[in-house]
């Protein structure tokens, strides 16, 4: 298996409000067209998906039913404490819950979470050890 | 917000059977040392990271509680019908459980699921309509 992750899917409840959170309100990018099923967005290095929940657990041929901590959690890393204010404000206006205020945490960094409109987590950290490449990727992990 | 994911994270029971899997078993690249509370997997665009589930939940404030389908996949997308074969084979090798094995499917692709140690889902794809840029992306979604 090729080391890679190529897509990753979530599983919303409404994919129109999922839709307006993420490109109306974040303003990223996606190949949507009114009337599809399934939204990409690509995400440079990975493609980010939202699809019907009922219909990706049928995919996976898995029951549909879970709750509580999914266990994961996706991050945005981003270039200074001030940027993670900004993002974090700016989710917030967007009606996103902030399950974590942005804050200084144990690892020397600065982070805060939120949650989009299906509760899946977004943690906003900036680490000052982080180095970017050109495509906006963390190359020293 | 900047349209990027930097980071994914699995929160895992057991970080050192995860780390077998992944890393000793599918044989990924990490900076992971023993004794480590995380470890990275870069990913092309991406890092993978596995960290304590309880851990992963108090990161965030939230109740490390929760069951069934988290709702979320991650695809694995191939050159080739045979090569999705072959990861499955490698992921079933590995100890990993089919939750669907490889097939036809309705979007005209061949697709199975696995579930790694902690029952996340990978989803193993290929797309006959796929696109790979030279850093292995797919670029046409």
């Amino acid at each position: 298996m090729r080391q890679k992750l190529s897509v990753i899917t979530l599983g919303v409840a409404d994919l129109a409000r999922s839709i307006a959170f993420y490109r109306d309100g974040l303003k990223w990018r996606t190949t949507y067209k009114d009337g599809e099923g399934i939204a990409w967005f690509p995400m440079g290095g990975v493609v980010f998906a939202l699809y019907p929940r009922a219909a990706l657990a049928e995919d996976a041929l898995v029951s549909p039913v879970g709750s509580g901590f999914t266990g994961i959690t996706l991050a945005h890393n981003t270039k200074s404490e001030a940027e993670v204010d900004a993002v974090m404000a700016e989710a917030a206006a967007l009606g996103a819950k902030i399950v974590k205020p942005a804050q200084k945490v144990f690892w020397g960094g600065y982070s805060g979470y939120f949650a989009d409109p299906d509760g899946y987590l977004w943690e906003v950290a900036y680490n000052s050890n982080s180095v970017f490449d050109e495509q906006d990727n963390i190359k020293n992990l």
